[in-house]
């Protein structure tokens, strides 16, 4: 076979870990912490076969959803964008600097498409969600990591970093992080906007667990401090929808949608039109709040119990972190333990997390007393039982 | 705004055209012979319905359909590409040397991502797909262009090039040619496979249209022929399913296969789940080979009407290709008339084409006097009408 190209090389060592990631799904009998799956329970099931039961006719949707449709995605549906998810956080869009993409992922796709030659930096948290460095590094870029605290990314040492290192993005997840369940506070969230229009970085803001929300006070978007077009905000309907249907959303100035328009038809043509219209439907039957409010119902349950049993199993000098939403906490081991040496071990006890290093880009073993906790996708007593365990297994090390 | 990356400059002329092409599909009164759609009427939109009412219970596949799923898709999606599409064409394919992708379009970026590097050299036809040249110019390929007759690529120049340019891929769409709609024979198909294998160059056969076959005698794909893994077949269900659903897969060895993984998992995870449990099912309750027989009547009809209006209305020494499938037939008209020039002309009186330069990667005017003219998604009425307007048009300026 010919030679492969140079950045499958740079990408194999996140690539690896990758793999493994999605090896570790769906193994029937594991409690799995892993994933970052939501709960499966809160899935709209029963309103999507109703929305296709009526309007998949020929004198309705049916012809829209299964013909070829427009690059940027279907106009009612980014309509709802404008109207619903960006009208209430304070962002007044027009539906014409919104594209429809393929999942909140394919967004950092497209925006390297744009921006990243071979080389260039971008800034990252330290930790940060390592399937984003795998599309960054498939790019070539150089991820760096920002300095972090309990509240996220230092803008201090951001500034520092832009002025030194010149990035093309700081990448951030400011809302209920992944891996951390950490949320970047207003005043942070402001200074990263004024920093992307002063040194004419851009900030790439990933919030795809705002809506997710249990407990503390909804902060605004980066994006809303932007100026100068240089916030560009991703999001994604898995969370809020269903993750298996890809659907997620770039909010960007018009120039910037005029060149993602080329970068989507050179990947894919535009994202499915079926669940498109489907979606579109979900909101304009108004069926997003009730929905909304019944996932974080299920989910801030789960957060609930699993904070009370990180209290009540885990060793001594253990410290986790209280998420006010999204699907993650992040625990940090007393006593040196490797959470990478010790997760066969776990397997073999049929419980799965994921191993804190790999988030980190700066690598030398940072993070290897950590691990990443969804309880996204697990039961109340699944969490009570696997946790227990996993309390027992760390326990059983010191 | 940052600078944007090479790859953003080097595409721009073909990315220009791709807008064009984008911006001309779907104004209502005009009477088009510019997209590649597949007729409106031809669309299982009453099968989608049925399935999507009877599968998406939480009982049956609801939440499969709408959580995370696997990266190479779906299971029995991939079993169904293997046994319903592959097995009568000769090929014997497992599951796991399938990847269902977004759109058939998606795989030449996959294989893109995966093999070229900046200045790498993909062998081309003349005329090719010209939306496959702004996938290979977002990577900075260089497109070389193979001397093409009425059958298609000319094997000899093929070597010649293969021998002289050491290209990464030699691209080609051998069945009812996008824009042409020759069809490749069969000793130059096993020439092509010999050629990849004997020097290591990867024939990537893009085949969307060979399920829509009209006359003549089905051949086998450039794949059957294939001993070494050279040649990567990428098929579309756009033409024999849906195109809005964005479903399309390639079939390759497991070694790329596992490498299209990571490429994948870089550009938006996995296909959308929804629409392939729904295309899944099309093919498990037997709908398949019904409704293939519905849509290749509907499309014959429109060929043999497209057919018998150029004749009817061309100006003498106009020639065309007899099509014995797919939606393209291809226009070459006298006196030197320049296709693109007339556009605007045609334009105004309701009528769109594509004019033929564009999908010739050596430029210098040739096909000027060209034009790629769909039948896929006009209705015979508006053919007849169309071709009657266009012919009057051209012989006005004779």
């Amino acid at each position: 076979m010919p030679k492969l190209a140079q950045r499958m090389y740079d990408m194999e060592g996140t690539a690896s870990i990758i793999r493994a990631l999605f090896s570790a799904m769906g193994s029937p009998d594991m409690i799995s912490f892993g994933g970052g799956a939501p709960a499966s329970e809160g899935l709209p099931v029963e309103e999507v076969r109703e929305i296709c039961s009526e309007v998949l006719t020929r004198e309705r949707r049916g012809v829209e959803a299964l013909q070829y449709g427009s690059v940027l995605g279907v106009p009612d549906l980014r309509q709802a964008v404008a109207d619903t998810l960006l009208k209430p956080k304070g962002i007044d869009a027009s539906s014409d600097e919104i594209i429809i993409v393929n999942g909140g992922l394919e967004t950092m796709n497209l925006m390297c498409q744009l921006y990243i030659d071979p080389g260039d930096v971008i800034l990252v948290e330290s930790p940060t969600f390592v399937h984003c460095v795998e599309i960054f590094e498939m790019f070539q870029a150089k991820c760096v990591a920002v300095e972090c605290d309990d509240k996220g990314m230092v803008v201090e040492d951001v500034e520092r970093k832009i002025k030194e290192l010149h990035p093309k993005f700081v990448y951030v997840i400011p809302t209920f992080q992944n891996p951390t369940g950490k949320t970047l506070p207003e005043d942070r969230r402001r200074r990263l906007a004024e920093q992307g229009s002063e040194y004419d970085v851009i900030i790439l803001e990933d919030d795809p667990y705002q809506e997710l929300r249990y407990s503390g006070k909804a902060l605004r978007p980066i994006k809303y401090y932007d100026k100068t077009g240089n916030t560009v905000y991703a999001n994604s309907f898995s969370k809020i929808f269903s993750p298996g249907s890809r659907l997620g959303f770039c909010y960007a100035g018009r120039d910037m949608i005029a060149r993602l328009f080329d970068a989507k038809t050179a990947t894919n043509s535009h994202t499915s039109n079926l669940v498109q219209v489907v979606c579109a439907e979900y909101f304009n039957r108004g069926l997003f709040p009730e929905h909304l409010k019944k996932v974080c119902d299920i989910h801030r349950e789960r957060r609930d119990v699993m904070m009370d049993c990180l209290a009540k199993y885990m060793p001594e000098g253990t410290k986790w972190v209280y998420p006010d939403g999204g699907l993650f906490t992040w625990v940090e081991l007393p006593g040196g333990i490797d959470t990478g040496a010790l997760l066969p071990e776990a397997n073999a006890n049929k419980l799965h997390y994921i191993a804190g290093a790999g988030f980190f880009v700066e690598g030398n073993g940072k993070g290897s007393n950590c691990m990443r906790v969804s309880f996204g996708n697990v039961t109340p007593e699944k969490i009570e039982k696997g946790i227990e365990r996993l309390g027992a297994l760390i326990k059983s090390k010191l």
